[in-house]
């Protein structure tokens, strides 16, 4: 049976692998078990559950982060299971409704250096097809 | 030509009528601009926007309210525009990654209070299919 | 020479009594201390301060607290030191520019309480002429 | 009849026309809609009513904004709305009571910026006499 | 070896076992998974770590929690642990200069509730000795 | 007697005078009479309160800090205070639990910023004894 840990580390490399990466390696100097934590309930208990998939999930996440600097992280993430730079863009002109247009000008800044520093890396938008539920996206099989 | 009022009221009539009219009827001896607003530009403008659909934009809002008593509406308007409690269970639940367990354990008591009060109504969950794009759902034709 | 505390109570006398009172007789019995530094640091050193005139002050306080609890006793506040509730009404609907729909809703919801309250123990807007500067108002001589 | 795109701009440019303009352009290129709806909604619709002057309106802005990265554009508004830095100092000192002493600190570093890279500018603070009600200055004619 | 499920029911169980069977059981009928997590990562994993004793993690939770209305649940907890009255008014105090006046005003009246509460109920304060490390507390032999 | 300032300004000297200094001398040309506040309310009434250890004063500011840039400011003086760089981490890890996981991300990325200034100055984590109440810090004699 794959370990919370393996179910979570393969979802993340079905997401974005780099991002996560980057992510994890920056905690090893500090708090390398928070990155254990981070895959293990984020990704292995929470993001792999059915019942919602990923690009819902995705879209949750990015609508909660507001300012939040993590938001340039979960709009990568999102076109990566799926999302068109249009859902992002209207994602983020939703939060101006329920946030505050403040909250909105911070998300197309994000959005804006998230879409330049892909175009450099010559990074399309989509790779997976994210519409498939969780459950696919997370099987070991 | 349809108005941006008029857009607005189409699309809420098609949401949740009773909800949005409660609200409405909440500002008229207070702000009546101000649900003339909330109309025009939340509904109008906003929600009505091509580029995302309905039942993905009530997952944004539900994502960002947080702790906020406006909650309990929106989750109303997400089982009306099609998600199951499960997906809305996933959404709350999903909270506790990205803005703590106590938001989520709000959440739930908000959901809570939702499904009870419906089941007292006898209200079942979806009621139109919000899978389409808003632009279906709120062309005037 | 007054103190800061006498000073304190001196400008929450000329704001509303009742009001304050109510809040430092609240601390009493689990924080006296607490109502003391409320009365000397809050009122006397920084509400007393000159060169923002108190209606100004209480415009900053009523658009910062968002959907706190405490928006209610500020409202109060605004409308002893000269505010309108046409003024009132309009500091809520901006809330929905820079804090979203929800807080503004949250903010009429409060406004509207305050006002029926105040029906009901007849007390009408505004008391005292609060356009003179807090220099005015804090001045003991 | 003006519409709401040209009285939202007309304010705009009676405030702070460069400041609004280099919000615009950034966000031509990624959602030229989304700077639509800040000119209709924000200033042409809000902005613009009676009942409230534009200088208590940037107050409470300010007042509201905190630590996000748009308080320094709005103590910009502020100053060409006839705010004094006396009075914008005030404002940032009083977050200190509502919202604690971090969110005060950043506004003043916040402040600190604006304050010297207007003097870099050689623009001194005030330009306009805002004290008339958001009326005369918004209207047409 | 302990389950993270049994590690986490054990630390609780040291805590204020009644507070933790409400929270759970408030969970059963809408998301009984998310009660399992909060029994696994919130207690079994972090609460559990060594490194931090409880009562200090308490006092973390309490300060980071504000407004929120699990502040009441986190006082009882940390009454349990071993925190006096007269530690968590100070706790609360200290609000008002990190979070603003009115977060600690919420934090009073929230602690004024829990001290009635008891005193009906006829709970003393501390319980157990939480000076100890979580190590110890945790450990399951 | 000691004046509120000059008892603040103990104890910030017993806590981390150079980085005390460098806040107050970056108010002394906006804000000075602010720095005098800062030195007399947070340090020299609530900080010098006895009924809790300054050392679980510094947990309870950290714990509450989040995602704000004062974050760094308080890590360093909860490692003159005494923290251990593991206490420091396990307080944020919390975070994850209360805030969410973005907000402990926040938080690891400052004390890995302040863990490296602190390497490349050569200084080491705790100074002086601060598990002793902060009567005892406090006390002029």
């Amino acid at each position: 049976m794959q370990s919370r840990y393996e179910k979570g580390l393969a979802l993340i490399a079905e997401i974005d692998r780099s991002q996560a990466e980057r992510i994890i390696s920056g905690l090893a100097d500090i708090a390398p078990d928070f990155a254990q934590y981070l895959v293990e309930f984020a990704f292995g208990d929470i993001y792999s559950r059915l019942g919602l998939d990923l690009k819902s999930r995705q879209i949750a996440t990015m609508a909660a982060l507001g300012a939040l600097p993590q938001l340039k992280v979960h709009i990568n993430f999102a076109l990566e299971l799926g999302c068109s730079r249009e859902e992002i863009v209207e994602i983020i002109m939703q939060m101006a409704v329920y946030a505050g247009f403040p909250a909105a000008l911070n998300g197309f800044a994000a959005a804006k250096e998230v879409f330049a520093e892909r175009a450099q890396r010559g990074t399309a938008s989509c790779r997976i097809n994210a519409a498939m539920p969780a459950s696919g996206a997370a099987s070991p099989s």
